[in-house]
């Protein structure tokens, strides 16, 4: 028979969605994080859902700084240039945020998607299903890491191909997340960028529909 | 202070992320899922991370079987497509696989993408982040559904422009994810194309690397 779980353990859950949340650089502590931290994350990450079960994510474990510098490279460059596209007042607020925690994170993670040569069942009418796949185990992870008291930071203000030419990546792979990880000294009761009033929470009225828009 | 989850929270979210399945028809039963239940659902999709906070998700709860019916047609005209691009022996495997279960399902869920007019932090470099923002959402809403016992399959053979039309959908909107929900007799213990021969696992050493390919 099927495990079923109780009401209270989905109430565990929603309490790990609720207090999941993007660390930046100024929460990572230097408490190490062990490989058998690590392999736990992975471990999550793996049992996501993929598209015709083509598990088709690749991701690689970085403690180098030597790899770290130069993805933090990448970022700066990417983030003076981003700055510039934001309204003179949005500008000066972007440029007051901290956005990444590379060298200060013990751990990253970059995730891949790697395209399959053959067919993919359930990817024939809809291409970036494998992508999406990547992101369902990355998801995963960044719970695990909450549930082990881990902080996880999404950086996506990067060149991916700064990224692959440092990890020496197959052409054919599409980076789709770099990832901060480590401990933390606290988690935030709310999203940042919520509380620093960059953007405002939606309700779910404005979100959802019935039947049609 | 943060909330700090103990080791046992820890592994039973392991084992809601490990006993999550993707559901097909031939599972569903006909038990009514509440609004209640589906709002539970909707708030665990709305705690996910998304980029820049932009929240760029909407839901359609679809309960309408004149629509059901309309994505179940889009399905079948694809679905006899994909099942050409498959070479003779796996032609006939996916041919008696089932697929999907737009029609016993109580309750469809259409989530879309709906990108910003304006630049969104975090989305300069990688453009394709706001979906993922909404597949973050997708994964939580999955796993909320376990942990309720309710079963969700994503439907991913469907010709998004022929949901779109049927829902009334704004042009600037992506369609992500066609979700089937519904309680369901039982919950495999291992993924159906596993079980299925249809494609093996993977195994950690195979998709994870360190500091480089």
């Amino acid at each position: 028979m099927s495990r079923l779980f109780e009401t209270s353990e989905s109430e565990l859950l929603l309490d790990i969605l609720r207090l999941r949340r993007d660390v930046r650089g100024n929460r990572f502590t230097r408490q190490e994080v062990s490989d058998s931290d690590v392999n736990k994350l992975l471990k999550a990450a793996l049992h996501a859902p993929s598209v015709g079960y083509s598990q088709p994510w690749q991701f690689v474990v970085v403690r180098d700084n030597d790899i770290k510098r130069q993805v933090f490279e990448s970022f700066t460059t990417e983030n003076e240039h981003a700055a510039t596209l934001f309204s003179d007042q949005k500008q000066q607020q972007y440029k007051n945020l901290k956005l990444e925690g590379i060298l200060e994170a013990p751990v990253n993670i970059a995730v891949f998607y790697r395209p399959s040569d053959e067919p993919v069942l359930g990817q024939t009418s809809m291409s970036e299903m494998g992508k999406f796949s990547v992101v369902c185990a990355i998801q995963n992870l960044w719970l695990m890491a909450r549930s082990l008291n881990i902080g996880v930071g999404w950086v996506s203000i990067v060149d991916p191909q700064v990224i692959k030419t440092a990890l020496n990546a197959p052409q054919q792979n599409e980076l789709i997340a770099y990832l901060c990880v480590g401990y933390v000294n606290e988690f935030l009761d709310e999203p940042e960028l919520k509380q620093q009033q960059w953007q405002r929470e939606k309700q779910q009225d404005e979100v959802v529909f019935y039947n049609g828009f």
